[in-house]
């Protein structure tokens, strides 16, 4: 019976091949359960696991939630809008009073990068990060993998096109970490303003035209614009993104081989995907969503494992 | 074993006379649940349950919450405010996240007409119409027929006044259909100003005069002053329509027979109907929200039956 | 089998010292069941608690809310800042709602002193006071004391001081009541700005200078600045506050004979309390929000228990 090298699921970073070869088979294994009409089990029954959410999040939140629900765990909810935060309280100290509690696992999102670390090196519960800032996102990146590797088979040698915003993404650096880990070709494409400095050293391709990435790629991940997360002055306007690097099914059907469409969602509709590439049977847009409630399952499922 | 004849709780008007009965007979049940010191069922074990709320609300969720986990199905809750609505994501695409997460149920309350309907078209799970907009709110409507029954016995033949602001109430709209259906006469009452042009078609009588519409009902269902959901410029102030159109309890004891008054919450105390009115022996409003939950479980249980 | 002498946990003054008592040895208990790894026990299974905050909180709400789905209850939470309080209603027509939905037990939380006990007036559930305005917070003052306790041992004729803004404390007043119950010498300790008039009638030594504060203390529980509550115009600056009445660990390590020290959080770090004090061995804090879900288990089971 194989077991996770780690106590949490901070980042990819920290992941080996093993770790995340022994995620995707155990999401096989909840997929299954998924399809069927009863999709609870009670793996986890009497563990309390926070949802711990410093910033908004639909789905996230929800598939989490659901995750944790359906492997039968008692689940308590903080969102930072209602609470103590306000109040002038640091992270610390809000966390050390969740965890006095007595909770078995904390699933964060916080916007600052490394929040979910720090949280690890002071509790006893394991850690889940849910996206810290613009660092990583890790259940993100593993349902993105999934989801590929259950269209196109084996990642090793693939070529996958990350597209859009990666300065203000997560989704992104967690994405490279994974992919590169598991052997695939990697291929960035944004406008210059949206690369991040340090883009050198990930051992990345870069590109700026969009045209030449799909091209290029067998699959072509999508990121969204964060326009709440974005800070610098110059940057390509809303229209002058979406008529260079916007993607629309004509020119997905044009391309020489078919490629796979995702976004991690949500979707500015006319900006970085036209809605007839969003809806069209290119996308795995859906798919992703659904593989992310089992991951998420395998993932609290094999931390809690190791209890 | 009878069973409804829609997939979905969309709207009154979708309804046969057949499925309303099934309704009521199967509330019947659950009030006797609701009744023992142990009000839970096992009927929705294993179900899960989305509530999803674009627009606030206290008495609606509360009371879908609290009935679906008296039936055991687990629950989710979505609040507009928390979510990626707000980063400007359409409905279809919040919506079929939430679905791809397979979610059996979803509860929708939104703020455009028809949302619901949009929502069932695209989706497995049995959808229920929590509100939408100034158009259907179906539970609402069968909570307040089914209290009115309680009271008064078979509604054919019975005169129903609907008081106060019919133009921006979907409870207004969702009563008129439900009571139709059953066979009784229907008044609305209201300012010229607040009632909806169409009003014509709708088979009900109209009447400017309070006292004239009590005098002729058998039950006065006065609605709220939906002040924060009128767009229109001329109104009676709230002093002009609490002076002319407002409900005391010295106008109810005087009338030549007694009456039933309702009031779907919350209450503007004040305005539509004062204190005494609001808590005097001619009211069963408490009565209404104690039939809401057993109404909504009844709902929920028929439509998961057809699963 | 011994019982409570009330039906609801409005206040510390209305209990008896044998209501404590007990309250304290059942925490005992659940404190056990906290050191298990599988820390729930079916003992409000089939129960629904309704968690009504109408101000916003971190730790209560999440310590409430984990001490019932410890105890296997069904939990429903209410908060204003999503509710049909903004569109006017008043607190008993929110609280008849909720009520008349017939939930086992309110745990309520508000910002006019008597809330609760206006609500418990009104209904057949037992209403436990979670907070209201700036007078009671009995399991606050249960938990305090039970910590003291824990750390000290027999509280008859310890020394206790409360440090800090006494005038907007409800922890303030509930610890006075209990810790006189309990026959400690209590003194609170602020400056004159920050006193009720009324602290005369409490049967409390006053003193404005925290240093002798401390070097009489046992126990120095030390209160948040209730920024968020003040009204008063003159005031310290906070940077004058931290200057006069402001702890730090070399203050603490000065004394000749070691105190424990102890806060409700959320702590103002560099306000009433320096960081090192905060995390230095003198303090319990962290077992104060441990043992506040053992307490508030305690509170729920015996008020069930009376059903």
């Amino acid at each position: 019976m194989s077991s996770l090298s780690v106590r949490h699921l901070l980042g990819i970073k920290e992941l080996s091949v093993e770790d995340i070869e022994l995620i995707f088979s155990t999401t096989d294994q909840f997929k299954e359960v998924l399809q069927r009409p009863i999709k609870k089990v009670p793996s986890l029954r009497d563990l309390t696991i926070a949802n711990v959410f410093f910033e908004n999040s639909t789905r996230t939140r929800l598939s989490f939630e659901l995750a944790e629900k359906r492997l039968s765990a008692d689940v308590v909810n903080f969102s930072a809008s209602s609470s103590s935060v306000k109040k002038g309280e640091t992270l610390l100290d809000t966390v050390q009073n969740i965890l006095a509690m007595k909770v078995d696992m904390v699933v964060i999102r916080h916007s600052s990068p490394g929040a979910p670390h720090f949280l690890a090196k002071h509790i006893q519960a394991n850690v889940i990060n849910a996206g810290d800032g613009t660092h990583e996102h890790p259940t993100q990146a593993l349902l993105d993998a999934y989801s590929m590797r259950e269209k196109i088979g084996d990642l090793a040698g693939k070529r996958i096109a990350i597209i859009g915003d990666i300065l203000h993404s997560r989704v992104a650096l967690s994405n490279i970490f994974l992919l590169k880990k598991l052997g695939s070709e990697v291929m960035v494409c944004s406008p210059p303003t949206l690369l991040p400095k340090h883009i050198g050293q990930l051992g990345v391709k870069v590109e700026h035209d969009v045209r030449k990435a799909l091209a290029w790629c067998d699959v072509a991940n999508v990121l969204r614009i964060q326009l709440e997360r974005q800070q610098i002055k110059y940057f390509p306007s809303l229209r002058e993104y979406s008529l260079y690097f916007g993607i629309n099914k004509a020119m997905l059907d044009a391309l020489e081989r078919p490629i796979v469409l995702m976004h991690p969602g949500p979707i500015n509709r006319g900006v970085e995907l036209s809605s007839d590439a969003a809806d069209s049977h290119h996308s795995i847009i859906l798919d992703q969503v659904e593989n992310g409630v089992a991951v998420r399952m395998a993932v609290l499922y094999l931390l809690a494992g190791q209890r």
